[in-house]
C-alpha cells in the first residue's frame, strides 16, 4: 500500500488535502535519504528503464525542469511536452482520452494544466502515478510540500521545531495558490501562530481560514508590515500581482508590503528566515521581495527551490513503490561538483 | 541484411509499400518479444548509449511521445524538436543539409514533416535509420503497422485468423492517410472482405482500390452504416473532418456514419472489434466515434494505441540491427506498475 | 584545477579569449579520445546520473541537438528548453535568479541567449559548469573550437601543419560572430596568413584585426574572390546576410563572392578545403556557398559539423572533471552503424 493514495485509491498526488502528518513525515524521510543525490554526492539509478511524461500544457520552465531533473536523478528518462497548441487536445480530444493514450506509453505522469480540476479529470482516466504540477488557480501540491520541508529544515538549523513556530505569509494571499496549499499543510502541526499580511483587498479567503483553524493555531491578519512580525520565525513572501488589481483594490495597496533588508533589519529578530516561491519580479518598479538580501544567510529562497529536487524525487519514489530500494542503490558521483552551487550560498544542500 | 530496407537499400521505413508478408511477420515477432517491456514487466537496455533525433516539424504530442518512449524503453536517449519555426530550415537550409547535419549527431531519426515527400528527401541524404513519422498527406507507416498488429491480436483473441476476415473502414476514406496505408498492408493477406463506408464525396480514391485489388479480396462500398456491417470482424472508424468539406460535400454527409453503442448493438455481431487511429473528437457536435462505448470490451482503441510501443520498439530494434540481442538483455522491472493502465481496461497488454 | 577556467576562476567556457594554446591542445586531445564515441564505435557512460540544462532562450535546432547529443553520449540526461516566452524571465525574473534556481536542479548548463553578455551574467550567478552556446552578437566559443579542430584535422590529412598555413575567410566578416571568434583562436598559432574577403561595407572590424595581429601573422583584405586565393589551404565561407544590408552597403555587394565549384576549380589549388559554419541558404537567390560542391571531397562542411560532437563531449568532460576517466570507460557499441553517415561522405569520422 503506497504512502500516497488519492481519494480514488490510486498512487497519485493531486491535492495537499491527501496528506496526513504520517505521510508527510514518511515522504520527508525519503527526501532526506535522497539529499545526497540532490546535492550530487551520490547517483541513484533505481528507476532505470522507466519513462516520465512531463506534460506542461501551460508553460513553466523551472517547474518542468525540476520534475524532469528529479526523475532523471532516479535513473529514469523523460518525455516532455510544452504548451497547449501542440496537443491533440486542440483537435477536440477529451482529457480522458489523452490520459489513457499517454498511459500506454509511460510509467508516470506530471501534468500542469491551465484549468482547475483538469488534472483530477486526467488522473481519473489512468491508473498510473500522476502528480498535479499545477492546475491553474487550483493546487500545486509539490510546491507546498517543498515549502513545508524547507520550513522544517530551516527551523531545525536554529534548533527550533515547527510545532509552536510563528510563520508570516505576506503579499497576495487572495489569488496565490501556493500560500493556500501551504497553510493547509502547516495546519497539520500544533501550536502555530500565523500572521497574514496582505492589502485589504487581497487577504486570505475566509474558506481557507476556516479549514486551517483547528482550534490549536492562532491566526492574525494585518494589512501592513510592521511590529507585527517582531517575533516571527519564517516570513514567506509572495509577489504582489499588481496587474490583477481592479481600480478599488489598487487604492488599498501599500509599498510598505515590500520585504527588503531595511525592513528585515528593523522589524525582525536576527534568526528570521525569508522565503518566496519564486519567480520574483526583480525589476525596480515591482514591489516584490528585494534583491538587497541576496547575500544574506537569512534569505532561504534558493535553499527552498533546491529542495524541489529531493522532494520531487521522494514523490516519484513513493508513488512508484521503489522508496525502500533507494538506500542500497546509491553509488558515488564520478564528476566534480561545486561545494556551493551559487556564489552567494551560505549552506550546502546537506546542511 | 536488415529486415527493413528502403528502395534505396537503407535501413529506413518510409512507406508501407516496403513491407512484405515476411518482413511484417518478422517485425511482429520482435514486437511480441518486446511486449513485456511495453507492459512494464521487463526492462531492456539494448540501445544504451544510442541517441534518437525525434524531429517533429509538425506538432504531434502523442506520436512524438510514443516514438520517444519506445526508444527510451530500449535504453536510448532522445533529442526532441517540435515545430517548424525553431528550425534552421526557416533560414533557407535545404532538407538535405538538415538531414546530413543531424546525422552527425545521432544514431536514428524519426521525422514528421507537413509536406508529402519531405521525409523521403530527408532520408536520401543520410545513411542512418530513418522512420517516416508522417509526411503530411503522404504516409505514416508505423501507424498502419500498429493498426495491423492490433487487428491480428484482436482477431486471435477470439480464435480468428486475419486471412479470410471481414474488415470495415468507416468515415473519411478520401483524405485519411491512415486508412490508405492500412488497406495496402491488409492486402498482403488472403481472402479478406473490405467494407468501405464513407459519404459519397469522401470515398476511398480509386488508385488505392486498384492497388489493393489483388484478385483475392472482396471490396464493397457504401455511404451509410447499415446491415452491410452485419458480419464484420473489425470496424475501423476515422474522424469525419467536417471542416474540410466543401459546400457540395457537406450535403452528402449523414450522421448515420457515427459509430456508437446503439449502432454496434443493433447491427454488429457480439465479437466485433471497434478501432480508431485517434485522436477522436469527443465534443458533442462532432460526428466521431462516440464515448458511450468507453467501458465496452469491444472497443480496442486504447489497446491499439498501446501497441504503438512494442511496434515502434521493434522498428527501432530491427532498423538498428539489435533485434537478436533483445531477449537475452531483458531484466525485471523494479518499480510497481498497475495491472490495468486505465480504469476501463478489460485486458492487459499481455492478453 | 580544470583545464578550462573562466576569468572568475570557474569551470565555465564563456569566450574564446579564455583559451591558451595549452588548453586548446589538451581539449583536442580529449576530443581525439572521444572520436570513437562520436563515430559510434564506442559507448561512454562516464556521466551516467548527471543532468544537463540545455537552455536555448533563442531557437537553434542544430546547436541544441549537438550539445544534447554530446551530453547523452557521455551517459548523461538532458533537460531542454526552447524559446523565451516560456521562461519565467518573461515575468520579470532576473538572469541571476534563473541561473541560481536552475543550478539547484542540474550538473551543467548550456545557455543560448539573444543578448550579448547575458550568458556571462548568468554564469556569474552560478558555480556550475556553464558553456556559452551563443549570446546574440557576442560569442559562440564551441563553434570556433570545432572550426579550429576541423582546420587542424583537414590540414593534417594532407600532411600540413596549422602553423604557417594560409586561411581565407569569405563573406560577411563584419557581423559574423563565428569568424570573429575563429580568427582570435587562430592567432594562437604562428606564421599564419589570413586572406579576408568581404564586401567593403562588411569587412572585419579593425578592433578584431588589432587583437589578432600578433606580429607573426600576415593579414590581407580584399573585396572580391580572385587570384588572391591561389595558394590558400582553407576557405571558410559565411552567409552574406543580404537582409541586413543598408542602402549603401548593398551597392558594394558582388555576386563574385559566392563560393562554387567553378570558382574553386578555377582559382584554388587542388588540396584546398572548403568550410562553412552552417546553416547555409541553399535557395537559388541566396549568394551562399553553392550546393554544386556537395559531392566534392574538398567540401568539409559536414566533417566540420560532425566535429561538434567530439568537441562538445570534450568540453563537458573537461568542465566536469571526468576527462581522465573516459578512456577506461569505453565499451563497444552494440547496434549497427553505417560506415559513412551520408551518401556523399568521402571520409569517416575516424579519418
Amino acid at each position: 500500500m503506497s504512502l500516497l493514495i488519492s481519494s480514488e485509491n490510486k498512487p497519485q498526488l493531486l491535492s495537499v488535502s491527501q496528506m496526513t502528518l504520517e505521510s508527510v513525515n514518511a515522504l520527508f524521510h525519503y527526501a532526506d535519504i535522497l539529499k545526497p543525490v540532490a546535492s550530487r554526492k551520490k547517483v541513484c539509478r533505481v528507476l532505470e528503464g522507466a519513462v516520465l511524461a512531463n506534460l506542461f500544457f501551460e508553460a513553466s520552465t523551472r517547474t518542468r525542469i525540476s520534475f524532469g531533473a528529479a526523475f532523471c536523478r532516479l535513473g529514469g528518462a523523460v518525455c516532455d511536452t510544452t504548451g497547449f497548441t501542440t496537443s491533440s487536445m486542440a483537435k477536440g480530444e477529451s482529457i480522458a482520452d489523452t490520459s489513457r493514450v499517454i498511459s500506454g506509453y509511460v510509467d508516470a505522469i506530471v501534468l500542469r494544466h491551465p484549468e482547475k480540476g483538469a488534472v483530477a479529470e486526467f488522473a481519473r482516466a489512468t491508473n498510473l502515478p500522476v502528480i498535479n504540477g499545477g492546475d491553474g488557480p487550483g493546487e500545486h501540491p509539490s510546491q507546498a510540500l517543498l515549502d513545508l520541508y524547507t520550513i522544517i529544515k530551516e527551523l531545525s538549523r536554529s534548533g527550533k521545531d515547527i510545532n509552536g513556530s510563528h510563520i508570516a505569509l505576506v503579499g497576495d494571499l487572495k489569488y496565490g495558490r501556493t500560500v493556500h496549499s501551504l497553510i493547509k499543510l502547516l495546519s497539520l502541526y500544533k501550536g502555530l501562530k500565523f500572521t497574514l499580511i496582505a492589502p485589504k483587498a487581497l487577504q486570505m479567503p475566509s474558506y481557507i481560514l476556516d479549514e486551517v483553524s483547528n482550534g490549536d493555531n492562532i491566526i492574525e491578519q494585518f494589512s501592513v508590515l510592521d511590529n507585527n512580525v517582531r517575533d516571527i520565525d519564517i516570513v514567506y513572501a509572495t509577489r504582489i500581482q499588481k496587474e490583477r488589481f481592479s481600480a478599488g483594490e489598487d487604492d488599498n495597496y501599500s509599498p510598505e508590503l515590500q520585504l527588503n533588508k531595511r525592513f528585515i533589519d528593523k522589524y525582525c529578530k536576527p534568526s528570521v528566515i525569508v522565503m518566496h516561491p519564486l519567480p520574483r519580479d526583480s525589476r525596480a518598479e515591482a514591489f516584490d521581495l528585494s534583491t538587497d538580501l541576496d547575500n544574506d544567510p537569512r534569505l532561504a529562497i534558493f535553499r527552498q527551490t533546491d529542495n524541489g529536487i529531493p522532494i520531487r524525487m521522494a514523490l516519484f519514489a513513493v508513488l512508484m513503490g521503489v522508496e525502500s530500494n533507494i538506500q542500497s542503490s546509491l553509488r558515488d558521483t564520478t564528476w566534480k561538483t561545486p561545494h556551493f552551487m551559487g556564489p552567494n550560498d551560505h549552506f550546502t544542500l546537506h546542511e
